[in-house]
């Protein structure tokens, strides 16, 4: 594994705008401990600004004060409309009061919890499927901790802290499959996350890792191609597209992996990872 | 879980002839233990009949004697085109020759062996990525065991015997990703294969479980809609459609999980099971 230590330097205010496109939506993971005004900011932004109609989805999560809570995380955006579904049960997710909720949002949060919850309660549900309708003609759709990780095709559902990666240090299982070119993690230098996200990655190198620090959100475009990372920390992007061999097969459970050409960037708030060159640059 | 024990007997020579279709390919996992000349005359028809040209990928095994095992294997059918393509390495995977190959294909079929080998070796570069679009273009594809394991979207990868399902006792990851509707299974009642089946879908109910009979086919059509049971076994389908709960994330680690509303279905060869119906006829 290759390490490209080259951490570049936050670029307060050099992001470019991001722009809304008609086709897909923007997908916004976030690594938990949400600080920086400024995730809101652009999520609400694209979610269509002071018109945005969000709705949260806090179904990963056990705390019974969800409302007030994201009501006074949502306060200070002077955007009009906010709903916090009561989403519990698989029998809610196909219910059509809350389904026309989400007909009529602009946008989608899904809150921090527990990721599995997220699939064992929505999966399958019509709520998911329009989820994925919605996302599919141009709704932006963003989570925080269990929620960012939900988000993708493959999701890891839960594994073992440390750097280095072996076998079986993560479960992956299905999620909610908004995109399959990434696999995301959160929490991510916080909780020592890298092992566990190249060791998703080792048992079939068909994805890009994105492990997503707290305080911090990767703002993937429509078209996958761009990546805007925003907030107080970085987005670890592991891309396998130069692994040599991946020896998980023959690794002994719980032994190190050997995963040469795997290549790890490290793109701090302010940059933006660019996919076709495989880099990222200060903008 | 609900059994629906019904079983339906042989019904040889009532199946519906197979129609191509030319939106995405037929897609053709295999149980294991091919025996009926019934599975291959199908699916080299699919292919094309006598100008069939057969592309085998051997990759999931250790096997050296691939090339004469596979010729006498499809040397019965009269169909004039067969090579056995050397992919042993991700070099390998991404050989202009050897993607010339599949290029000018009509079918492609996987051996048996590790389906992990497939996910490590294949996933991700330009073989995968050329056999999911001429996939999509209409190509059909097959394969027997782990080469059946290896076609959908969320790979069973290894796991424990038994038919209760239990915590912990199955691991995915992801596959080639021809099907997200479907997660296939093989030797499935041979090795008892019921509970890890049941225990990957409890993790996110999106998907349908696919338990294929050793000798024994299922032929899923273009539009995913229809399976055809071709062999002398049954594809048990495992459908969370109707699931109130699942309850894998409050199970203890290994104990057994409560799935109320989970429904299996066995579908014997000379069956075809309808989606849309959630059932099962004799045709």
């Amino acid at each position: 594994m290759f390490l490209d230590g080259q951490a570049q330097g936050p670029q307060d205010g050099l992001l470019e705008p991001l722009t809304r496109i008609t086709a897909r939506g923007w997908l916004v993971p976030i690594g938990g401990c949400m600080q920086s005004p400024e995730i809101l900011t652009r999520f609400i932004d694209l979610c269509g600004g002071v018109d945005a109609r969000i709705v949260v989805i806090p179904t990963a999560s056990n705390e019974p004060d969800h409302r007030s809570y994201y009501e006074r995380i949502f306060a200070p955006f002077q955007q009009r409309s906010l709903e916090v579904l009561p989403v519990a049960t698989r029998a809610d997710a196909a219910d059509p009061t809350l389904l026309a909720h989400i007909a009529a949002a602009s946008g989608v949060f899904f809150t921090g919890g527990n990721q599995l919850k997220l699939a064992t309660v929505l999966g399958g549900t019509p709520m998911a499927e329009l989820l994925r309708a919605r996302f599919a003609a141009g709704m932006t759709i963003g989570g925080t901790s269990a929620g960012a990780a939900f988000l993708s095709d493959h999701m890891i559902a839960f594994g073992e802290e440390g750097k280095a990666p072996r076998t079986a240090m993560v479960t992956t299982v299905a999620g909610l499959g908004l995109t399959k070119r990434y696999i995301i993690d959160q929490h991510f230098r916080q909780r020592d996350r890298l092992g566990r996200l190249v060791t998703a990655i080792a048992y079939n190198p068909i994805m890009i890792g994105l492990g997503v620090d707290e305080d911090t959100a990767a703002f993937i475009s429509p078209d996958e191609e761009t990546i805007h990372v925003v907030g107080t920390g970085a987005v670890t992007v592991v891309d396998p597209a130069e692994l040599d061999t991946s020896a998980i097969l023959e690794a002994l459970p719980g032994t190190h992996l050997e995963l040469p050409g795997m290549v790890v960037h490290v793109v701090d708030a302010g940059s933006v990872y660019e996919f076709e060159e495989r880099g990222a640059a200060a903008k």
